[in-house]
């Protein structure tokens, strides 16, 4: 495979683990008749993680950015290359966005098919809609802004920080620290710390057939893009002056 | 030792490992008067990863398949042997797989004698039976198929990854994949994901002198065997391509 | 120092770290007023299994029995030292035991301190109790002896299975095996897996000057301490077969 | 950048990571209209347990004290250094203690930034200032202390070990010695075991325009700086005679 092939294969197929898990563990909490209903907070947070733990894995080859914020901050940032063999270029770049966004799409699809009678099953459209893509419990964009600058900031430079850093935990590194996140940053905005994420799984809810599915909440759609841009970007500039 | 006892021995070991403190932890979590009774979900997930970790300790020498899904997906999939020094050939494979099921019945035998007492002061046998094997919280022969592929789908292609990437976890990666499925795909049917750890224990649980048991929904034991042979086959052909 | 000092005030201090931070979530989770009351099991789960982690670190030098459960499965099983440099004799193996009930007891002394007012707050004293030693949830000698069996036998099989097999996770490895028992196998009696850990604290509770405190169950105490070395030994035997 | 510059950017940064992370997690639990509202207390340790895990890859180079009962361990102590080239000596003691209340305080001061409307919706002061700083549960100066001294002799004597002994784990070691001693240790204070960790935040409540903020408490606030000081000089002069 080529260089493109590459990156557009393991990061569809990472992104898409990483989706598929992440959006998994919201389900089997929010969603009416699974085993994990009411489980407690504890779950989403290391379930998520582990999400990031399995996808790495899946997109180890190519660096497992699985996060637009990740290839922006390696854009802007210090760093010299995508991932060993894979420079940092116009093409390369493009790739990796248009791949994690279809993997968040095509993950949250298959989260619909793994727990397609739960969904059938709830009426609470706003539940549906969460397992997908995150919400503000206060709406506020300023201030959702912020939390998520604030989460993908800690995201961005502590992942920079492990590269610096000696020791065997490889990808369990930014599953605790993605738990760390979720637990300590994640209780204003849900933690979307990750554009692809949540635009990918926010269209796939606007076209999967979900029964009485509600609105898809647009207008919030911008916060968990462009606040993870800014996060990303403040942390690479401040990774060169540390 | 030749190679189709030590095969037995530690398949065995491991599987009965793994399926007694996999079961041991849903019947701490759902009999009555446990120290466990009424814990959160989280326990579970855990409880059966590491049991996973353990099992893996366990049957190291002989590559801790454990699970007939793994026996298979190494069958079909790239894999060169079945651990280091045991070839790929019929009677291995046959042996693997009788050992799996030996060991999941065996496990579940101990795991009884250490409830014993909270087996006989708890009524309801349908909570006895989900100590054994998993039912589906919805029953849909279809879809909680499905949700097995894909929960299976997910085991055996991250343990393929696993191979390929370089980290210091040993067998503590597979169990927090195992968390990670449990917390993320569990919710629809119990995540069997291992034919040997549903069937075995569910032939226990018909033999036992269980006090007041309940059917042993016979009727739903092929999905938790033909959902992860299809989801592992499916891992192990993708394997090919990526 | 000398070898006998060595293992007298390394095995000490361990146990004492592994008996305060083990008690101490219990205490934590039962007793009224705490931070911490009320907490799920996985609490008492994973704060049993850093209460070894953390004793382990401490006793290092000596191989971190902690246990005369350990401690005899060395004795009884394939090892050809106690640790590096400590050979298997009478005066080690009791230096050893009278070492690992000291620093259980001392270890109960300490929790007790650091809990004082909350001890002084609580009015059921079996809740007391059960903060420094094991009860069974449904009292029945014989059943409650072969789940500390079973219990053990887990514990001293895998140890020796980590001593086969290579990983990163040096102390971790431990404390994961504590938790995986303290969710699957300490339902019915509470886990004790370790003569030290139950009957050092009995005896702190006996002579500690705790306010309103009832009967220390001297009837139960045979159990935790007979059930680990049967448990042991049987795991001890098992491995030169396996 | 020359030493001192070196210490006080890496223990600013790693403390302020440290703290928002830490006080991250409690916000999220107690705070109203959060997504971890109301989690279970799993959460606040392994939340503090990561904040720490963060925090040592941030301050990584400058041995990562984040915490002046580190630092006043590794004066009184064997060390020969504070970190592979940074002497022992009162120009860098003084740096790191002013570095990490710093970091102390812009840590809570950014946690207040992002869960700023959850502040705002929520009418209990106390809760809000446990979102800074520890509070014990029964007031009571000496116990208290005791308690804070016992939880900090665990922390820095375990440390301590940490450096005798090799694991693969790095940072997530001292991770897991917060989650225990949160857990086990935790119940009566709140286990501040770190001066910066609690002075710093509680100035940053006093200066913070919070909404319906009640007093700060500063009749408290001296226990959470003695005790960690007490307890920390005692494990480095146990470590000696060790």
């Amino acid at each position: 495979m080529g260089i493109v092939e590459t990156i557009l294969v393991h990061e569809i197929a990472g992104t898409a683990f990483l989706t598929l898990l992440g959006c998994g563990v919201v389900a089997n909490v929010l969603l009416n008749k699974t085993n994990g209903n009411g489980s407690d907070g504890i779950v989403i947070f290391f379930g998520w993680g582990l999400a990031v733990f399995c996808g790495v894995y899946v997109a180890y080859d190519t660096g497992a950015h699985l996060n637009p914020a990740v290839t922006l901050g390696l854009l802007i940032g210090p760093a010299k290359e995508y991932a060993e063999g894979i420079p940092i270029n116009l093409v390369t770049t493009v790739t990796y966005l248009v791949a994690e966004f279809i993997g968040g799409f095509l993950g949250a699809v298959v989260c619909y098919l793994a727990y397609k009678k739960q969904y059938d099953d709830t009426e609470d459209s706003a539940l549906k809609l969460a397992t997908f893509s995150t919400a503000p419990t206060i709406r506020s964009y300023a201030w959702n802004l912020i939390s998520e600058i604030i989460g993908t900031f800690v995201l961005i430079f502590v992942i920079i920080m492990f590269g610096h850093t000696p020791s065997g935990l490889g990808p369990l590194a930014v599953a605790l620290l993605v738990v760390s996140i979720g637990a300590s940053l994640g209780g204003p905005t849900g933690y979307a710390i990750n554009p692809a994420r949540d635009l990918g799984p926010r269209i796939a809810h606007a076209v999967l057939p979900i029964q009485n599915k509600g609105p898809n909440d647009w207008r919030y759609a911008w916060v968990p893009v462009v606040g993870p841009v800014i996060g990303s970007a403040m942390a690479a500039l401040f990774a060169y002056a540390y």
